[in-house]
């Protein structure tokens, strides 16, 4: 069997670039006992990957040169040489970037065609959705009437942090970088206020303005000035969950700024950075909160999908360019439900 | 009755000065009914008063320029209208820097003469004891075999952290700023390693030698670059209380220096500030906690008590020229045990 991967053709400096990405095409040897051939359909593309392509130590190991970048990928079983793993089966994992690969079934998660369309498990039932309520409910604790602040408001993580904390009664706003972002977040999602940081000119302002109780929560996925600014209205006894700093994933040198620690003593706060993977002990509850919510009709979800694995660079640095409302994601090929 | 009283004279920018205060008398009337006369004994000076100097709003309210400098005092009872405090009794309060001053016995806290020296009570049973215990173990929340870093180690609040991270089993490093602070820790105290930031060079390079596994728990009361350092070496899961950032408490800026928010999230550690009276609802638990290991000889401690009430305001700025080691007060008269 013939399939085309993806390799880290080399260590980005700052932003990651086409030349980051090699394609190239391998030879999957026969199945093995105990061995499934997988046919990917939809591949994920998230910021923390670019984490993964510094050689610095991290809280997920590096990729290494010249070989296949991995995540998220929802994948068909195409033939099967493992009784748990039948032919048909669908499947999550964290897998290479490969039109096809094998695996022995070890980190693989069945999925059920009948559940949600097959790439919600890359987003609102998967790695995103569980993020965004973990890191919002076990470290936000938002209670009713407080208000919520959300960076990378429209991202997805965002989207389902600011539906998560209206389900909850709160007052919500989010920060993005569009106005096309902003009004789906004010007309479809329902959040109270959004502001789009590139236009709003003063964003301490206009965030003030937007949180006129000021701030208990904050879910900040971007770090830097956008944090500075709710930093300066945050309430007493404040939490702020530190889920990414995408701001500062291309820097070429570690961020100053405002120190923060003089705010956190006043207002008496608490700041954590978090991993989906730090309550893995707790996705049961989570996975079945999202996916009633979901089924109640009280969480929205928007997809943006390319077509076709060429997509996958593309998909990817279109994160750090503010391409994307919803989750990104690239799909590979259709399901069959019957293998090939 | 004639009083002498220290008045805020004027706000200071930046640090505070003898012209900060002024020191006159005043005629306190006769007493009602329901009233004390109280005599200071003890007068408490802390880092936290300065800000209690500026005009902005913090989480104490400010100090009224021209009325009198309050705080911690240890008085005793010269006169009494009020059942509840007879002659004699000792009271630990908020009371303004007097000489003798008048109470309705509100907020008052009646001081067994027999448990402890009564200046204890400005200290290791006091404010700085409660701050240290709750703040290493509610936040810190410090586990056997963990390594503790506490900063402004040899001051009343970081002497007792780092006793009580030894008591829990810790690898425990204060950083402080003079040979005599650090022999004080090591030798007195049994702290593993401490640091003089004044001397060490690389501080970063001295706190790596002096935490070879790294840093679980660190209880900052200085902020800034001694900060900066212990971050560099903070674990996964590690807890970080914000107890005081005495470096900036007099900057006429906002400080500014390396992000700590992308160290946070690799790291997946937590930030707190605090001050002790969130813990309000705790301090039974810590107050027997500290008395028990006083009494077992667990914990030593050591004060640095200035004689006479013309001391205040030069006990109050040496906090912040680094003079003290232990807790800083200031003796204004004898206990009597009979009143006058």
């Amino acid at each position: 069997m013939r399939a085309r991967t993806i390799l880290l053709n080399n260590r980005p400096q700052g932003m990651p670039t086409d030349d980051t990405f090699k394609f190239t095409e391998i030879d999957l040897p026969a199945l093995q006992e105990g061995q499934v051939l997988l046919k990917a359909l939809y591949i994920s593309v998230d910021p923390y990957m670019r984490g993964r392509m510094s050689e610095a130590k991290s809280y997920v190991a590096p990729y290494k040169l010249n070989e296949p970048i991995t995540g998220g990928v929802v994948a068909e079983v195409v033939e099967s040489r493992n009784g748990r793993l039948p032919q048909g089966a669908v499947v999550l994992g964290n897998l290479p970037w490969q039109t096809y690969s094998l695996s022995d079934g070890t980190g693989l998660t069945p999925v059920d065609p009948n559940l949600a369309p097959l790439s919600y498990h890359l987003g609102i039932l998967g790695m995103p959705g569980l993020t965004a309520y973990c890191g919002l409910l076990f470290i936000g604790d938002p209670k009713p009437g407080e208000t919520v602040v959300v960076s990378g408001a429209a991202g997805a993580v965002g989207t389902v942090v600011g539906q998560i904390a209206k389900i909850k009664g709160c007052r919500v706003v989010g920060i993005a970088g569009s106005d096309e972002k902003i009004s789906y977040l004010k007309q479809d999602l329902g959040f109270d206020e959004a502001i789009n940081y590139k236009t709003a000119g003063n964003i301490q302002q206009a965030l003030a303005a937007a949180c006129p109780k000021g701030v208990d929560v904050y879910f900040d996925n971007v770090g830097g000035e956008i944090s500075d600014a709710v930093y300066s209205l945050l309430n007493n006894f404040a939490r702020i969950a530190i889920c990414g700093q995408i701001s500062f994933y291309n820097a070429t040198s570690p961020p100053t700024g405002p120190r923060v620690e003089p705010i956190l003593l006043k207002t008496k706060s608490l700041m954590k950075g978090f991993i989906v993977g730090d309550y893995v002990d707790r996705f049961g509850e989570a996975a079945s909160g999202l996916a009633s919510w979901l089924k109640e009709g009280k969480l929205q979800y928007e997809e943006n999908v390319l077509e076709g694995f060429d997509q996958l660079p593309h998909a990817f640095l279109g994160l750090f360019k503010g391409e994307n409302i919803g989750k990104q994601l690239v799909k590979v090929a259709d399901y069959s439900a019957a293998g090939r």
